[in-house]
């Protein structure tokens, strides 16, 4: 039977090239790529991801076929390499990785050294004429085996990694304190007791054949694609599960022959703040594990300058080449054996959001790339990282300033402090706020650095998992903090004389590297500042920065952007972020205000419509005066008014004092006061008596409601301030519903007009969320001028699942993946996404010109943002400080669709 | 400008005919017919329906151009008649009624003698030479006029009518008992007072000018078409209020003019139990209003085989021709003036559900009709008066019977005594049962009566309001109950030593007239006592009825009847009424049982797989039990079962006491309950943590109920009794939730052929009760084999309406016709039907074979019926007393579709 080629091959011959991605994983796309642009590529090959396919298919074996496949390659590198896979004398030794199309750092399996045994490591000993190198590459290769293929772990992270414990136990015994000043003999001893330890805790030999060595190690690989941090992973940043990983078998070169030998990692630009200069470090003697893990606490990139001149010169070219040839930001791994440079793996770097933003800016005016690539690159979350507050700098200065560390994930976070990822999980679920802090992280932390503020590490570089994680997660980092002393079993760090035990306060700013006792308080960004009035733009860069982005993301988008706002203090922010009017004021939010509330609670126990309308009399004058504020502040921009739409018992105290003091206030006795109480009890208040349904059975409400905003709209516009305005009725289903509110709200602009002899116009329209209003949109739009999908509700509708009580089940079901991402944070498009384009098309039937916008939570997510794109809405209108961010997604989704 | 004709002559020439129901209403197109067909009809004339639009339009007055025409038609009456309308000497009078396309008895208004003033009435006593019956004549018009469109009312029906109060005190004045006695000089004191109370009552003179008269009375004919009782009707009857009303302007007919004069009303077949014969009754010496009103108790009809037996033998054959022609019983009214018959009015006779059986039966057995004429003419939910309870023979024979009454609404009522309707509304709020007592019921007193189990009356025949509103709304019936003493004031009932208070109990047999003391137990009906085998088939004629029509419906429906049925019990009665299989068993309500309840509990309240595994096994043997015995009751028809629905908290107890009982019995501390009960509150259960969403958190509850079904297959399979068993998993809203659940099944029914070594076939399926379910079944199709739609829960969420709270404001609705019908009773075809068409197309298109029902409770409602034929579902399924009517609704959707 004819087998597809599965194997594809780099080093003399080159099969693959950068845009096989899909097929090779990014790893082994961009290995292949280096080869090709005559980068110092160690020849090796690619086992592609149809594998992992059928590896799963297969019961986690891998299939037959490709044994033989794998068997040529080697081949073809021995020849290369002048070694032979196993030989006794002369072993070639490789390393085993994975590489899915998107980068996973950390999440999957590496093994290196493979195919030393007990008598080729003897006979490479020879070799190499460096025994200790020799069985440390071994003792290694043992290690890494023996807990990626083996299962040979910790049970829990309080527990120190069992090959560490031995390890750290030999040191002790021979009085020694760095790994690299153990001599041969002492490393003979650790591998005969890694090799105990693997029998007595696996009750299997450690491999001496170098086949199964492979084996065991591509499959661990594949298998990995599935381990628990790879899934959830894969959650966060939606990468589908059938994507697989591919498998580079790659011919070992050594960092850890000796002090003309190094390895490290280093960035194109800075991943954290964007700067346009080489960035990254380096271990002398080492292997790319060290680097990575955060074991020893690598060399600034620069340091390698003095240490080897004339391979940092190489560097900087390899830099270049890098980005004149990927027109991105490159993160590269690399390695120095004797003095010789190879190149081991390049991607485009993750980075924070703000060097996203800088490093697309700087690129477009270097000319190396367009604004709308730049636009295309920058993710859309990552402006509102230009946004989030910072540190107050005279807080700082009365504050004890604990640590320095490297400033990995910029911004300002305070919480309490936990030692354990699992702690910290488990203490976020009750709602504290975290600062995880450990002496350094592992991909097992995962979980807890999701739920944590920040994270606080004192050992490791600009390239340990901590630093890399936080980056591509936006959280706040400070990394290698040396000073602290972290003790797990006792739970504190020591610094100086201060003890910080669990639980206490501390406060890391990422964009420092600052690390302080007690809480910091935080102003707002540079950025708001500027917006505010309180700084110059042209003395914050990063202003500039988002002023730039923000005019090439107006120029492409089309969809128009709106903000959501219930207060003027909210208008006037959404004003200031380039909001371009009010998608949706909810007017409920005013009655919850000072003592409004004892009106509102006054009308609600109102038994008569003579008392409702009292009590309505009192609520009118604020209302109006709410919305002349937001009106002013939106200085003639179209703003959504809403009427009431929650239950009337939200308004009502839940405690006997509070009913006993408004018994008191207005004169109700108890006993009515609680019969009302009673009366509005509902089974199921999401689908009671509320949104316009309050305005059907109390129009005067409605007409309450409508006359303070026309009234508002006549007393602005006197001032010779234009307003437009557009008055929602909520939770409309019925045509009827409609149809009755809509009069209600055109009778009181007739009457506010007739008072003051005034003409000014109105629309008057209504919010698509319930399933039955967008199945009959064309019905009502035959009198409503205007919709606003409300995709939080339509959402509990079309799903049957209150968002309140999905807590229960909804994690259940992203880990199943029966749901691929939480519907109440992203629309879920297969199914509220089909009754919005039913909504759309029906609506445009009955009226053409229709207006059409989102207001719920959805409107500030960048792929739901993207959705309502394409379903040709005329604006999306999100939280204020989304804003930039549904500007960019915007803009993004006019370039996705007219790409070719 | 050409104005279109709008009014219709009957008379020498005639306009109209029998088909245009919806211009000239049902009594002026069949005032037309009769004259066409030579029956004895005064002449006049009808304004169509158009006008009564222009009327509302025109904000409450006729059009302008509509006077020419009525001048024009009274003209030609006037010629016909000799007589000259206003005329002092020899004046035309009129009748003035409403007529709507469907007939809506006694709901709007009626002026009879119109054209009588001060004047007219002095020359009309000496053209008549009966002074007496002028003024006779004249106060009756001023009485009606009074009342009708100058609103001279009693506030409320605990006053007595200020018109019947005047002429109440005058005859005790006179001391005289009958109004017929009263003197032509009383007579003209009672039309001076009557003037004087309709001058203070509403400030304006009783109008004198003819013309103005008639304006006055057409216009309140027009305007009645919207008052409270007529809106009432039409929801209840669903006619739309576009259809508006005509107005019959006819010459007046005299049934008061002396003893060779009557008036009556008639049935050509009995209308309570539907027996051929001549039925009806009238009134020597009365106006129409005499009869209907239930002022004076009529004589039967067959007494006027003895008054006049002329008259008697000419009516019997207008039955045979009214028949003969419109092939449907009639009711119809018809004036004796001296000694000559004219017809006022005929239409097809409102009739009991019996009643509509039986005649449509024998008129297939007489060859009046066709089959499907009968099954189209039977309304559905008719059949099911068959099968209500009656009273126990024995248990009567034990009661004290207070009185017999005429049977006018046959069935076994049982209440408490109320007089008044608006109490009895009251009440019925309060959750009690309540038999309305009345002298006689007038329009005003239908809401009252809607809600009353039993409608009893002391005054009045089987023509009367109390008689023909209980006919039409299948309620019990004893009217003219005349040695019943009902006193209003001091609320009671007295007869003969017995005083019956409000609020005691009495029973009323609407079928044989009695009325009993107290309750009396019921039986099944006849129809179940022979379905059970408790009684032989040929004894019942009731049965044979039954049986016929449902022969009939099974041989023209295309439809499937299931029957929900949750016990075997409820199984056994599905399968003895013709069910074809079971479309819902919701196994829940098994748990609620007996002692199971409580494990049911300690399942909950396991916080480890392990313990809910080991509650739910004492569960599964149970749950296995109930299934064998309704798979042996339906003998080898489709079963389809449903797995556990609803939110676990509904199986906890209320009360701190049952809370701790459950805490000693399994030994869990009160503590641990409390957290668990706490867990799983929801804030909005119907959209919580349910469904299918339990066996996805709890899978092992899906395969213990999984197991118990195929468990219970294969023990009656075993039994040589077939199984055909389809599991339904409920709530699914995405793909991956079926794929699951069916899996779970799956593997379970596997396991139970492996360990029995038999095979057996099963289907499994979802419920289509969840937007999503309906937008993505395309996709489920490809797994799901059947799909069952749950309209209950799919109402809720398509309209965001929560069943058990929308009783805040769905009636609102209604009243103001935002919805045309109660969502939760009859599909909302425009919304959820829609929804529904959606679901069908789409899980075709996934599996184009797939069976598709509906198990809500709209399965069992007519309309909705007709509306899952017209979408092509397999079957629907109801409860089991709904079977025959959902047979009936299916057969003439059958026969709808094959019309031309």
């Amino acid at each position: 039977m004819f087998e597809q080629n599965r194997i594809y091959e780099f080093g003399k011959k080159i099969d693959g090239d950068a845009t096989m991605r899909a097929l090779l994983g990014g790893k082994g796309a961009n290995l292949a790529e280096m080869a090709r642009i005559g980068l110092p590529v160690p020849p090796g090959f690619t086992i592609t991801t149809e594998v992992c396919a059928e590896f799963k298919a297969n019961g986690g074996q891998l299939p037959e076929y490709i044994f033989d496949q794998i068997e040529k390659a080697i081949g073809n590198v021995e020849k290369q390499q002048g070694k032979v896979f196993g030989d006794l004398e002369n072993p070639l030794l490789f390393s085993v990785r994975s590489g899915a199309r998107d980068s996973m750092p950390g999440m999957m399996d590496t093994i290196l050294n493979l195919g030393l045994n007990d008598q080729s490591v003897q006979g490479f000993a020879r070799k190499t004429d460096n025994p200790r190198f020799a069985y440390d590459c071994y003792r290694r290769f043992i290690q890494m085996y023996g807990d990626v293929v083996m299962g040979v772990q910790a049970k829990d992270d309080r527990e120190e990694e069992p090959f560490d414990a031995l390890l750290g136990q030999l040191k002790k015994e021979v009085g020694i304190g760095s790994d690299v000043d153990l001599t041969a003999e002492q490393l003979k001893e650790l591998i005969k007791r890694y090799k105990n330890l693997i029998k007595n805790f696996s009750t299997r030999e450690f491999p001496q054949d170098v086949y199964a060595q492979l084996n065991g190690a591509i499959c661990a690989v594949f298998k990995s694609w599935n381990n628990e941090r790879a899934v959830i992973y894969r959650q966060k940043y939606n990468i589908p599960s059938e994507w697989g990983t591919a498998v580079n078998v790659q011919s070992m070169v050594f960092g850890n022959m000796g002090n003309d030998c190094a390895t490290g990692v280093a960035f194109t630009r800075n991943p954290a703040n964007g700067e346009h200069e080489f960035y990254g470090e380096y271990l002398i003697n080492a292997q790319g594990e060290d680097v990575v893990a955060g074991i020893r606490t690598p060399q600034p990139i620069a340091a390698l300058e003095n240490d080897m001149p004339k391979v940092f010169e190489q560097l900087v070219g390899v830099c270049r080449t890098l980005e004149d040839h990927f027109r991105d930001m490159q993160d590269f791994e690399f390695t120095i054996e004797r003095g010789k440079l190879y190149m081991l793996q390049t991607r485009n770097g993750k980075r924070t959001g703000l060097a996203a933003v800088r490093i697309a800016v700087e690129m477009v005016d270097e000319g190396r790339i367009s604004k709308e690539d730049a636009i295309k690159r920058i993710p859309a979350d990552s402006i509102s990282t230009l946004l989030v507050p910072v540190f107050d700098e005279n807080e700082k200065k009365g504050l004890k300033k604990l640590a320095q560390g490297l400033p990995a994930g910029p911004g300002a976070a305070c919480g309490k402090v936990y030692f354990s990822a699992k702690v910290a999980e488990e203490v976020y679920g009750k709602g504290e706020k975290v600062i995880l802090c450990r002496i350094e992280t592992s991909p097992e932390d995962i979980r807890g650095m999701l739920t944590s503020e920040g994270i606080l590490t004192s050992r490791g570089g600009v390239s340990s998992h901590a630093a890399l994680v936080a980056r591509q997660m936006g959280k706040v980092c400070v990394c290698g903090a040396g000073s602290l002393h972290i003790d797990y079993g006792s739970k504190t760090i020591q610094v100086g004389e201060t003890t910080i035990r669990e639980g206490d306060y501390i406060s890391i700013d990422g964009t420092t590297g600052e690390v302080f006792e007690g809480k910091v308080a935080t102003v707002p960004s540079e950025v708001n500042r500027v917006l505010a009035g309180e700084m110059e733009a042209e003395k914050s860069n990063t202003y500039r920065l988002f002023a730039t982005v923000m005019q090439w993301a107006d120029n492409f988008r089309k969809l128009g952007i709106r903000s959501n706002a219930d207060t003027p203090k909210q208008a006037k922010q959404a004003f200031q972020l380039g909001a371009e009017g009010i998608g949706l004021c909810r007017t409920e939010h005013m009655f919850f205000e000072d003592d409004r509330i004892d009106f509102m609670r006054r009308m609600i126990l109102s038994t008569t419509t003579s008392d409702r309308i009292e009590a309505l009399n009192h609520l009118k004058p604020l209302q109006r005066g709410d919305f002349e504020e937001i009106f002013r502040e939106m200085r003639g921009l179209p703003v959504t008014i809403r009427l009431l739409d929650p239950p009337l018992h939200e308004f009502l105290p839940n405690t006997e004092d509070a009913l006993m003091a408004l018994s008191e206030k207005f004169g109700i006795s108890m006993e009515q006061i609680r019969t009302r109480v009673q009366a509005l009890h509902e089974q199921n208040p999401m689908l009671g008596h509320r949104g316009c349904r309050l305005g059907m059975t109390f129009p005067e409400i409605t007409t309450m409601q409508a006359t303070a905003i026309f009234e508002a709209v006549e007393k602005v516009r006197s001032e010779g301030v234009d307003v437009k305005v557009e008055v929602m009725v909520p939770l409309v289903g019925f045509t009827g519903e409609f149809n009755v509110q809509a009069a209600l709200i055109k009778a009181a602009a007739e009457k506010v007009m007739a008072e003051t002899e005034k003409t000014f116009t109105h629309m008057v329209g209504t919010m698509l969320e319930l399933p039955r209003a967008a199945l009959v949109a064309d019905k009502i739009a035959e009198t409503a001028e205007f919709f606003s999908f409300g995709t939080n509700d339509l959402t509990q509708t079309t799903l049957g699942m209150s968002r309140d009580d999905s807590g229960t089940f909804l994690p259940d079901y992203i880990a199943q993946e029966v749901v691929t991402r939480n519907p109440f944070a992203s629309i879920d498009v297969e199914g509220v996404g089909q009754l919005m384009e039913i909504g759309v098309t029906k609506a445009r039937q009955g009226r053409p010109d229709v207006k059409l916008g989102i207001c719920g939570e959805h409107g500030g997510e960048p792929d739901s943002v993207k959705f309502c794109h394409k379903l040709g809405l005329s604006y999306v209108s999100c939280a204020p400080n989304r804003v930039p961010v549904a500007k960019i997604a915007a803009a993004q989704a006019a370039l996705e669709k007219t790409a070719p």
